[in-house]
């Protein structure tokens, strides 16, 4: 895995070779850069300290809350083919008993949701409700979930993946819309206390990875070195993925699959060990279970590479805190600790990004900006408020494109290897 | 690559287990099917053909246009380099002989484009226009296209690739607007003869493919049969791309990244040996590209597997006909011999597709199909006109999951399986 590929291009002049004022002082940054081995001696240091870090991923219950608090976990097929057992036999007792048909469901509205700080992560707290199947009101419930339960089943039986469409198809009559078999899927899920992805329902995939990175999907191995430029596509089914290997020193987080592309080009990985991954914009839960997945097993400081905008932070925040919809499943989902590399504000003028190349931000933006700012995961880190303030402030926004101005190859040449070097995340 | 995966799931009842009517249906097809052996050997038949055909593609000097009409080719880089260096002393020589700067630019407007029925393609005119650096309405064209030159030829130089959206960064003062600097790297596309990723280009790609076939990713060699379930992202860069290598039987082109991904889980390929490809959606020129790619070096039919309704056949059109904007470029991206396998609007009665699954036409999507049933693509193949005329004659319409109904592997162990043996494509 250590082989080392050719690089294209060397460090020179930008590609454009203007001699504009922005690439002098493109030039000059590109003086500033040390030898690799000294760049890579910044983050190896950050790497060890996340490697030898015993301070163990806080749980509910290292807090006392597992009695209020639910939270549901990845478990294997076999486990939660038991659950499913155990709750049929349950319903059969209760109507022996002359109790009647009913399932105990977990609420997940926003009322029953809870911020747990020491997580950074959004809980469900425990209020359930019956769900009785001899009661006008939720007898269709009642039914969809005797229903999704017994589909599940088979699923699990046969040891394959669907999709939450697959799934509805197999009984439209009764669901009647796709929404009726996902929510109830989300609460069996709740339920059985399991993620969706060990109930093998799986959503599709969107993600790519590439870099030092060796795993195995469904029985294949991969080498991430060796996956040319287009990478590897993430896998739907994280529980077909194992054995996680790697000799990267950081994961390389990127917003979008123009610079994933420009840093698989230049083999990146080979010059600073590293893992690059995107989810091509909007995070999947496929590529989110994988971030997480990696982060957990290789220990590896997780740094991100995303639009110097609003949208961008929201990104981060879908991988660090999750979405509100899937609190109950976040622990599984969110990768809390997550260093924001760039493109941050404050790069647009440290790196004399040309005005041209700056987009104003509409009044949406800057309200999206504001909103942010009073989000728990910005406010926490005092150097994100700053920068988020400087966006709404200045009302300005950069794409992570922007840096072509100075040459196709800024990227990768010069900006990520100075930011390391420089140890510049917040 | 002839090593058999376990298959998972047996070919038994189907997943749901109830005794309903449809499924009495899907039981009594199940019966039908023969051994693996003899299905393969109705399309090994067909494959033979595709391989021995000695029709070669049509060219437009095969059909005496080549002067009457401009198409451009895939060429390497030292070549196109060439001629960017004949442009830039062809407007030396302009102007020193006194005749002033100009570049002769072939239109691409709709006036200009023609449809050869013989080649199934749409082909632009000779139709060009001077584009003079000493004229008001031209001169910021002029300066576009000389800096989109001067770039490309940087690009090339370097042996790098770029999206379009960095090329617009590297100077925002001129372009202003990324469809300005976009329209004029089509113009030199034309101009020089040669295609968009020629000129190192790319777009972002989205296509995953899994199953029979080796290739080679910017020097990494790529075996598709053991990508897991996730499968290989489909590269940007097709000239990166060579050496490939099959003992597949067919292509299965396939709209739903959901059907993908039961493909892959089920290894179907292991059985039918084949290359499964989707592009998850509307197509990206990667996908298009790949697909020609295979079937130009490999000579294997495609078969196509889309929702039975409008959008699934414009989908198909794209692969086989190309997109009107990019029709200088249409005999790269073209595939135009697909074979529609399905969802065909005669499967939702011959399969008893049950009644809820199928779901109502709107007014727009009965529209759509009556426009198709006006295209040329549609027009010559007698058997889509049918199918086509009972989908607006009915007005319902299907996805490819709707025969979860029939259980979750219905897909890949009967649905297809007896496609295959019955050789019913179209």
């Amino acid at each position: 895995m250590s082989e080392k590929k050719r690089r294209r291009g060397e460090a020179g002049p930008s590609a454009t070779g203007k001699k504009s004022r922005p690439s002098s002082r493109a030039d000059e940054l590109r003086k500033q850069l040390k030898s690799d081995a000294d760049i890579l001696e910044s983050v190896r240091r950050m790497s060890a300290a996340s490697k030898s870090s015993t301070s163990k991923t806080l749980t509910l219950s290292d807090l006392n809350l597992s009695s209020a608090c639910r939270e549901v976990s990845d478990r294997d097929a076999s486990s939660v083919l038991l659950s499913i057992e155990r709750a049929a036999l349950d319903a059969a007792r209760s109507i022996l008993s002359g109790s009647g048909f009913s399932f105990d469901i977990p609420s997940r509205s926003s009322s029953n949701q809870l911020y747990v700080p020491e997580l950074d992560r959004i809980v469900l707290r425990e209020k359930t409700s019956a769900r009785i199947f001899a009661n006008l009101s939720t007898v269709r419930k009642a039914t969809i979930t005797a229903r999704v339960l017994s589909l599940v089943y088979a699923v699990l039986r046969r040891n394959i993946h669907v999709t939450k469409r697959d799934l509805f198809y197999t009984d439209v009559k009764l669901f009647q819309d796709q929404s009726h078999s996902d929510a109830v899927l989300d609460d069996v899920s709740c339920m059985l206390g399991c993620t969706r992805s060990s109930l093998h329902v799986v959503a599709s995939e969107k993600g790519v990875v590439v870099g030092r990175l060796i795993f195995y999907d469904d029985g294949d191995r991969i080498d991430c070195t060796k996956m040319g430029i287009g990478g590897k596509a993430i896998p739907p089914n994280i529980d077909r993925v194992g054995d996680l290997e790697s000799d990267a020193l950081f994961i390389l987080l990127v917003e979008k699959d123009a610079a994933f592309m420009r840093l698989a080009e230049d083999r990146f990985y080979n010059r600073f060990p590293c893992i690059i991954v995107t989810a091509k914009g909007q995070p999947d839960v496929a590529t989110r279970l994988f971030l997480k997945r990696m982060k957990t097993e290789l220990k590896l400081p997780v740094l991100a590479l995303v639009d110097s905008d609003p949208y961008g932070l929201k990104i981060l925040s879908v991988y660090m805190c999750g979405s509100k919809n899937m609190s109950y499943d976040s622990s599984n989902l969110t990768t809390p600790d997550i260093k924001w590399l760039g493109i941050r504000p404050s790069d647009l003028d440290k790196y004399q990004v040309p005005e041209q190349c700056r987009l104003p931000m509409t009044d949406q933006d800057v309200k999206a900006g504001k909103d942010l700012l009073e989000e728990d995961f910005v406010k926490r880190n005092e150097g994100w408020v700053k920068e988020l303030e400087m966006m709404v402030k200045t009302r300005q926004k950069a794409e992570i494109q922007a840096l072509s101005s100075f040459g196709f190859q800024y990227l990768s040449e010069v900006y990520l290897p100075l930011k390391i070097q420089q140890q510049d995340w917040l």
